[in-house]
C-alpha cells in the first residue's frame, strides 16, 4: 500500500501517469455528469490535497483535460468544465430526460447516474444510495437449481422455440395469482401480464394509459427513475405531497382542480407498501379514502409493489381493496431473487388486460420464457417464501445497527426507520456531500433526486443493508466537516486557485 | 373423426353445446378485432354451412352474442357487431394504436392480431401469415448446451447475482462486433447496447431520438409493428415509397420539403437487407446516395438488419458504407436462434450510445445476462454461424418449392421472390381473404397490414417456409372462388339472413 496514492482511484503503480489517471477520472466525472457544465472543477491546491499528488500532477492533469475540450480555464477563476455542445434534438428536452453524451445535468447525480452505479462489479464496497441488497445475503443454489432444472427438462424445446404466450408463461402467472392471494389480492392468471422487471411493467403502463403532455400524479418525496422515465415520455407529474399514511389527499384534489379539464390527470402513481424514500405504508383508513377519491376524479391507480417481499405480510394494498377494479398493481423479484433476472409483472383490471399486452408486443414482443420458468420453479416449491423471512430477519438486524450508527453520527431520521430505506438528515447539503464523497468510491443518493422539481437540501436516502461499516459514517463526518469548513471559506472570499 | 364438425374450431365430443362453442369462437374473434365492430355477421345459413352444424345452433349462438352485448340484430338486415363501448382515454387516440378491450379497428386483422399469432403453441398447422421458422428446423441441442453450461459455470453468481452492465454483456457484446465484422460493418464492443430483442431495440432507438408530434419516414410497403409502435408513441410516419433497390429518394426529399421545418423528420427507419415485405435489398449506388441524402437533410438512419441471418453475407448495410456515422444498425436472433430468446442489440454512432443505455435503463434497466452469455458462447464456437448456412440451404429449397406451387395456383409475385417473404398478388382482396381463411385455421398477412395507411388490395405477404403444403394453396383457391360467389351474389342483392 506505500505506493497507493491516497485516492481510491490514482495507482502509482499503474502504466498510465498520474496526471493521465486523474485526468481520465475528472472525463469520467463530467462524461457522468457529476460534474455539471458550467462548475468550476475544485481548485489546483484542493485537489492536490484530495488525491495526494502533487499541484503540478493536477496542473498537467487540467491542461490536458482543456485540450480535449472537457475543460476551460478563466484567468483569475480557475477551471471550468465547458458546457455541453448541441444535442440532436432541436427543441428543448426536459432536463431531465436523458440527453446526449454531454448533457446539462440539474444534479451532480442524475437518476440514471444512480441507476448506472448499480452496474458495479461485486466486491466492491457497499454502496449507500443504491437499493439493492448485498450478494451475499441472496439465495444462489435455489436460482442455480431452478435454472438448472429448465435447461435439462425435454420441455425445452417448446419452451425456448416459440415466443411463448403473449401474456407471459402461465405456470408462473398461476404462481403470481397465488403469491397475489397471500397478499390479500384477488386475482386470476388472466389479469396478470409478465413483464422484463417492475421497471418494464411500469414503463408499458404508463405508456399504455397516457400520451405525451398528460399530466400524472406522483408521489414526493418519490423516486426520481420514475420521474425520469415519465418526462422522457412528455408527460408531466403533479408532485403529491407523501405523509406518513399516504398522500396528502386534500392537496391532490386541488392540483385536479387547477388543471384545465383536458388535462386533468387520469393516473397516480404511487408505492403503497414500504414507500420509496420515506419507507410508510398507507393506512387502512386513508387507502379507503383515496379508492373513493379516485372513483370521484375518474383516477386510475398505479401501485408500484416492487418491495412487497421485505414488508410484513399483513399491509394492506390498494389492489387488495378495490379487488384491481381501478387500481393496477405492478411488482417485481429484483429486490430479493437476482436483479439481472428480470422477471416482473402486471396485475390489471380485467378491462385493461388486452391493451397491456399490445404495448407489451411493441414494446418487447414478449418476455423471456427461460426465466419465467425458473422463477415459477423457485415460487411453487416455497423456496421463494422462506428466502424472503430470512431476508426480512437480516434487514431488520441491518436496520436496527444502521440507526444505532446514523444517531451516534449525528444525523437524525426524517421519517421512522422501516423497510429498506432510511430517509435522513445528515445536517449538510446532500448534492455536495454526495459529489465529495463519490471521489472516495461512495455512491449516495441525495434527497434532491426524490424531489419531481429537485431542491438542495439536507435529506438523502440510506440503504440500510449496506450501511453497516462505521468507516462510511466516519467518511460522512469527515466530508461534512470538510464542506462546512470550504463554506467558511468561500464566505471570507478567499481565491483558492 | 366422424363427431367432429366441419370446422376445426368446434367439437361435438366437447363437453360444452356446439352453440356456446360457437359462440365463444365468435367473441374471440369480435375481442381480437377479427371482425370489427359494425361489421355484419356471417348469415345463418352461411354460418351453418361453413361449420357444419345446423341453422338452429347458429340462432342460439347468435342469441347469446347479442345477450352478451357483443352483437345486435337489426329486423331484415341480420346480425352486426355492436360498436366498442367507451374507452379510459377521452381523447382521440390513432386508431392503430393499441386501446381497449373491443377497439375500433380499421382492419379485420391489425398488427398486433397477427403478432398474437406467434405465440400459437407448436403442432398447430403453418402459419404463413407470420415471420417464424418452423421450429423444426432449428437447432435445439445448441441451444441446450450453451444454456446448461452458462448454469453450470462457477460464475453464476457473478452473472445473475448483479443488474449486469448497462450497456449489456461485455462477453456478448465483443462477440457481436466480430459478428458486425463478417458483415463489413466496423464497430467496437463500447458502441453496441444490447436489448430484449430486436422490437426492444427499435423501441429504444425512436423513443431516445424522437418526441410525441415528430414525422418519421418509412418504407411504404413495409411492417405495421413499426407503424403500430410509432404511433403508439405519438410519432407521425411518411410513407416513402420502396423500390426494388431502395427508397425513392425523389419523394423522401418531396416529403422533408412539405413539412414546416420545425417538423422535419430527423429519422429514416427502413430495412436495407431482404426488406420486409418485398425481400427486396438496397442497392450500393443506392446505399451511396442515400447517406449522401441523409447528410444534406440531417437525418439519422435506423437500418434494421432482423434477417440478416438469412441473407447472402455480400449484401451491402448502410451502416457498413457510413461506418456507423449517421446510421444506427439493430438486429436480433429471434428468426434463427429461438424468439423466446429475447436478445437483440443496437449498433450505434459513440455520440448517441450514451442517450440509449439511458433509454433501456428507463424502460427495462438492463437486459437477462444468463441469455446474453448462452447466445455469446453459440456465436463464439461457430455453431451459430454453421447453423445460418444451413437455414439459407433449407430456405432456398422451400422458396423454390413455395414459388411454384404459388403460380399453380395463378398466383402472381410483385417482387422478384428472395429471402424469407414473398410479397404475393393473389387475384382478390386480401383482407376479406384473411378473414374468411382464419375460420379454418389459417393466419395470413394481407397486404393492408404494409401500408401505414391501410388500403384494401390483392397483395398479400406470404412465409416462404410455411407454404410448403398443396392443402394451403388448394384452400387459398377455394376461399377465393368462395368470395368472388359471394361478391357476385351480393351485387346481386339477395338477402341472405
Amino acid at each position: 500500500m506505500s505506493s497507493a496514492t491516497s485516492s481510491p482511484w490514482l495507482s502509482r503503480t499503474a502504466n498510465a501517469a498520474l496526471s493521465d489517471q486523474l485526468a481520465a477520472r475528472l472525463a469520467l466525472q463530467i462524461d457522468q455528469g457529476l460534474l455539471a457544465p458550467g462548475s468550476r472543477l475544485p481548485s489546483i491546491r484542493a485537489c492536490a490535497q484530495h488525491h495526494g499528488v502533487s499541484p503540478s500532477t493536477v496542473v498537467t492533469a487540467y491542461d490536458k483535460l482543456q485540450a480535449q475540450g472537457l475543460a476551460q480555464a478563466f484567468p483569475q477563476r480557475g477551471f471550468f468544465v465547458r458546457e455541453s455542445a448541441g444535442h440532436l434534438a432541436a427543441g428543448s428536452r426536459p432536463e431531465q430526460a436523458p440527453a446526449g453524451p454531454l448533457p446539462r445535468r440539474p444534479l451532480p447525480i442524475s437518476a440514471t447516474t444512480l441507476m448506472r452505479g448499480m452496474f458495479q462489479a461485486p466486491g466492491q464496497q457497499p454502496m449507500p444510495g443504491l437499493g439493492t441488497l448485498p450478494i451475499e445475503w441472496l439465495d444462489l443454489p435455489m436460482l442455480s437449481q431452478a435454472l438448472k432444472k429448465v435447461c435439462n427438462a425435454t420441455g425445452l424445446a417448446e419452451l425456448t422455440l416459440q415466443y411463448g404466450e403473449p401474456a407471459g408463461d402461465l405456470r408462473l402467472r398461476r404462481a403470481l395469482a397465488l403469491l397475489l392471494g397471500e397478499r390479500g389480492v384477488t386475482t386470476v392468471p388472466e389479469q396478470l401480464v409478465t413483464t422484463v422487471g417492475a421497471t418494464h411493467a411500469l414503463d408499458v403502463v404508463t405508456r399504455s394509459l397516457l400520451r405525451a403532455g398528460d399530466t400524472v400524479l406522483v408521489d414526493e418525496p418519490g423516486w426520481s427513475v420514475e420521474f425520469a422515465r415519465l418526462r422522457a415520455l412528455g408527460m408531466r407529474p403533479l408532485a403529491v405531497p407523501r405523509l406518513d399514511d399516504g398522500p396528502d389527499l386534500e392537496v391532490m384534489g386541488q392540483l385536479i382542480e387547477a388543471q384545465p379539464a383536458e388535462h386533468r390527470p387520469r393516473l397516480y402513481v404511487t408505492v403503497s407498501v414500504l414507500h420509496n424514500p420515506t419507507g410508510g405504508s398507507i393506512s387502512l383508513q386513508k387507502a379507503h379514502r383515496l379508492l373513493q377519491f379516485a372513483q370521484q376524479h375518474s383516477l386510475f391507480i398505479l401501485e408500484d409493489d416492487s418491495y412487497a417481499h421485505l414488508a410484513p405480510p399483513h399491509l394492506p394494498r390498494l389492489a387488495a381493496l378495490d379487488a384491481l377494479e381501478r387500481t393496477i398493481l405492478v411488482g417485481g423479484f429484483s429486490k430479493i431473487l437476482a436483479p439481472s433476472f428480470r422477471v416482473g409483472f402486471i396485475a390489471a383490471p380485467k378491462s385493461l388486460v388486452d391493451r397491456f399486452v399490445d404495448t407489451k408486443l411493441l414494446s418487447t414482443l414478449s418476455s423471456p420464457a427461460l426465466t419465467e420458468q425458473a422463477l415459477a420453479s423457485c415460487l411453487e416449491s416455497g423456496r421463494l417464501r422462506r428466502h424472503a423471512e430470512r431476508i426480512r430477519q437480516k434487514l431488520d438486524a441491518a436496520r436496527a445497527r444502521s440507526v444505532q450508527l446514523a444517531e451516534a453520527h449525528n444525523c437524525r431520521f426524517a421519517a421512522p426507520p422501516r423497510g429498506l430505506f432510511g430517509w435522513l438528515d445528515v445536517g449538510c447539503d446532500t448534492e455536495r456531500l454526495a459529489l465529495r464523497m463519490h471521489d472516495d468510491g461512495w455512491l449516495l443518493a441525495p434527497g434532491s433526486l426524490f424531489f419531481a422539481t429537485p431542491r438542495p437540501g439536507s435529506l438523502m436516502r440510506i440503504n440500510f443493508a449496506t450501511t453497516q461499516q462505521q468507516r462510511f459514517w466516519q467518511a460522512l463526518v469527515a466530508a461534512r466537516r470538510e464542506l462546512a469548513g470550504q463554506t467558511a471559506s468561500n464566505v471570507g472570499g478567499s481565491a483558492r486557485t
